[in-house]
């Protein structure tokens, strides 16, 4: 048996998320079937993260074990000739038999895009979520800087997932600005259910006055999801990279 | 009546291209059907260019007549909010009754989106042509300098397209690169049909070695269709801006 793992690179838009479901067409099912397809095997992928419906992912990381006498680092080639073109195996090689994409992973990047301005954009719409001016984007900066360190992120995740623990340690998070299009990228530990998201949207609150961004330490202590601002729409949110 | 000039963008993946057909949905319909809504009137709208079926735009420049009394600043926000999200009208405003976004039309700005390496873009792959390595991209800026000046193009336009000249003006001609992704960027005081994705279809082929730089001067002077290259595919190409 060989353990690959495979790095894929994939536009949620068509897809019900990453884990499969009885009623709709998921990642992990169209890539499933495209590995039953070349290896003749009944194979089950293993992901880093399942990431919800719509949201996309540059950097995904998976594996699974074969019996297949298939190259490792020509999984890549085989399986994109099989898959549609919004789902890219960038990478392909044999890894330990113990790497487990999900227990092994030691760190996540998370980028969410946003296009600002009066209109949204046409040209990439399913991958940035729009947001009308004015903002404040000094102080949404101010406000990531709140986010860094060891932190009770109960406030940051969506009520009633269910988690051992919600203290999660940010490496890093800051805003990038191109244009008309402002990025907010993060690096932590482990991210709690829709913590991204519900970030992204206390930064969008920050940015239109209706939170101060040193309300962000009094909202992290009162681990009230209520006093943080919305859960930002998934497509704007992409997967970037896994540390292992 | 007022002459109403509109600036859009959109992602033309789901149209068959710009201009009204009988059989399948087109920008020119969608936006039409808008206006109606908005208006009440039975609106025709003048484009600075049919784009292709697949072929997308920053900048394409339209306009239209009407007795409404909306002011012109407000289409943008009112027909944004009628219009799906691949679809955005950019900007609007009163013109001069003599204003034809066709005929006063001075120049237009394309740009071809590639993506080179050993496997294609899933997120973009709407707007991204998938080219394998090798490529020689110094070859390939050599040749585009052949392009730049006043040529007969007839080698470099789909055949059986009837037009009274073949000859144009092209203003600056360059590749632009940012990590994996490269953009033929093409200014010129117009271009025959399927001009650009020739010309980007030739390019690939220097890249390719298929074609020598200094064969371009020879390729433009045959007049000659079949010793140009491919067409570069459709969904590549970005109409950009028009200049007036």
């Amino acid at each position: 048996m060989s353990n690959i793992k495979l790095i894929l690179e994939y536009d949620g838009t068509e897809y019900a998320g990453w884990q499969r479901q009885d009623n709709a067409i998921t990642v992990q099912q169209v890539l499933e079937e495209a590995l039953a397809r070349l290896t003749g095997e009944d194979i089950t992928v293993i992901a880093s993260s399942r990431t919800d419906s719509g949201v996309h992912a540059r950097g995904q990381t998976v594996n699974f074990h074969t019996r297949s006498s298939i190259p490792p680092e020509k999984y890549s080639f085989a399986l994109n000739a099989l898959l549609p073109p919004d789902i890219r195996v960038v990478s392909s090689e044999r890894v330990a038999d113990d790497f487990h994409s999900r227990y092994s992973a030691k760190g996540k990047k998370y980028r969410y895009c946003m296009v600002v301005g009066p209109h949204g954009t046409a040209i990439g719409h399913r991958y940035y979520a729009h947001i009308t001016p004015p903002l404040d984007i000094e102080a949404m900066e101010q406000s990531c800087r709140h986010f860094i360190g060891t932190h009770d992120f109960a406030a940051f995740r969506a009520t009633g997932s269910p988690v051992k623990s919600t203290v999660r340690t940010i490496f890093d998070a800051s805003l990038e600005r191109d244009g008309r299009y402002l990025y907010f990228v993060v690096k932590g530990d482990g991210f709690l259910y829709n913590m991204v998201r519900i970030m992204a949207g206390t930064l969008i609150y920050v940015g239109k006055g209706k939170i101060k961004p040193d309300e962000i330490p009094e909202i992290l202590l009162s681990r009230d999801r209520r006093r943080a601002g919305i859960t930002a729409p998934a497509h704007g949110l992409i997967l970037e990279e896994v540390y292992y």
